[in-house]
């Protein structure tokens, strides 16, 4: 076997265990499958906001925050990071704006688990593509879901199903291939009937 | 100034590039700003869905066909790729589902360009981080788009606002830093008010 076919199924196997530590509600599965600084202590950044990039804020609205504590989370340490912060890891869940930094992006998975009571993924149209330090991963998540239920019973709330395509980044680490990126989107217009759809951009 | 604050700029000057190529409706400068198979030459890639990637195919429904003749085009010689059909590109426009290949991703192009008569991208919250040969960058895509005239006239059709964001992976390549994955998707929640949203994944 060459190094790039374990490179492949090494990836695959990191972004199989992501998603399973979803289901599982398992959120320090969830942010060890995360870069954190010193994965990145090399690469160099750039951003145009600094001064709305630091911890304990959301950029963007639409997220209440949590208080999350998390010692090992560089993202909730220290104050305003500066222009230079270092390089981050950067999240977009269907819908959403998007987050960067642990802090943010591990904020929003303690969130979503927090109403979230039951939740499956079904990944199909899985690619991996490996080159050099570097592996992107497309693929559809058919995402059965349900949050708690409606009036404290034992019972789960209704369960959605949800249609959504995902782009993760990885980049290899000496403690295996970790997140760099993961944006997930709603796939809105599936017919292939329809001549009409033009979506823009 | 060192190299790495150079790779910045230069990864920022690819990424407006590309939009300024969508916004002129250039098709040949869009196309240039995406790697092509000699770029990913050293690339590994697994897809589980190698019988449905050829060229002239698209693998979900939602997409008209487009003839582009592209004789530049590596997705449009030649026919089915094997499963190790080497590294490729993709894409994911707001609402679409995964575009993979030059074939598939470039007739995107021509069809939303053949759609749109008048296209504006205002980039805000632009991210950019560069570890090694490959750039990450996030930013929000704030879109102003115009259809053609509903009768044929000389007018644009109805100016439409949306909110995207998107996450765009760049490789370093001889010739500049090149579009390895483009995944953008629309922003659903942004009042930041109501605290019953539940997003999932």
């Amino acid at each position: 076997m060459t190094r790039a076919q374990t490179d492949v199924e090494q990836v695959e196997l990191a972004n199989t265990a992501f998603y399973e530590a979803l289901e599982r509600g398992d959120f320090d599965g969830v942010s060890d499958l995360w870069l954190d600084a010193a994965d990145l202590a090399d690469a160099a950044t750039y951003s145009e906001t600094p001064e709305t990039g630091g911890p304990g804020t959301v950029r963007e609205g639409g997220l209440p925050e949590i208080d999350l504590d998390d010692p090992a989370d560089p993202g909730s340490t220290g104050g305003p990071e500066p222009a230079s912060e270092g390089p981050a890891i950067s999240c977009v869940h269907p819908g959403w704006p998007v987050l960067t930094g642990r802090g943010e992006v591990l904020r929003s998975y303690a969130l979503i688990m927090a109403n979230t009571e039951y939740i499956q993924f079904f990944l199909t149209d899985l690619r991996v593509c490996v080159a050099g330090d570097t592996a992107l991963v497309t693929c559809t998540e058919n995402i059965l879901s349900g949050g708690p239920a409606p009036q404290d019973g034992d019972e789960l709330g209704p369960l959605v199903g949800q249609l959504v395509v995902a782009t993760n980044v990885f980049r290899r680490t000496p403690d295996g291939w970790k997140l760099w990126s993961h944006h997930a989107s709603p796939v809105l217009a599936e017919t292939g009937d329809d001549e009409d759809e033009e979506p823009s951009s």
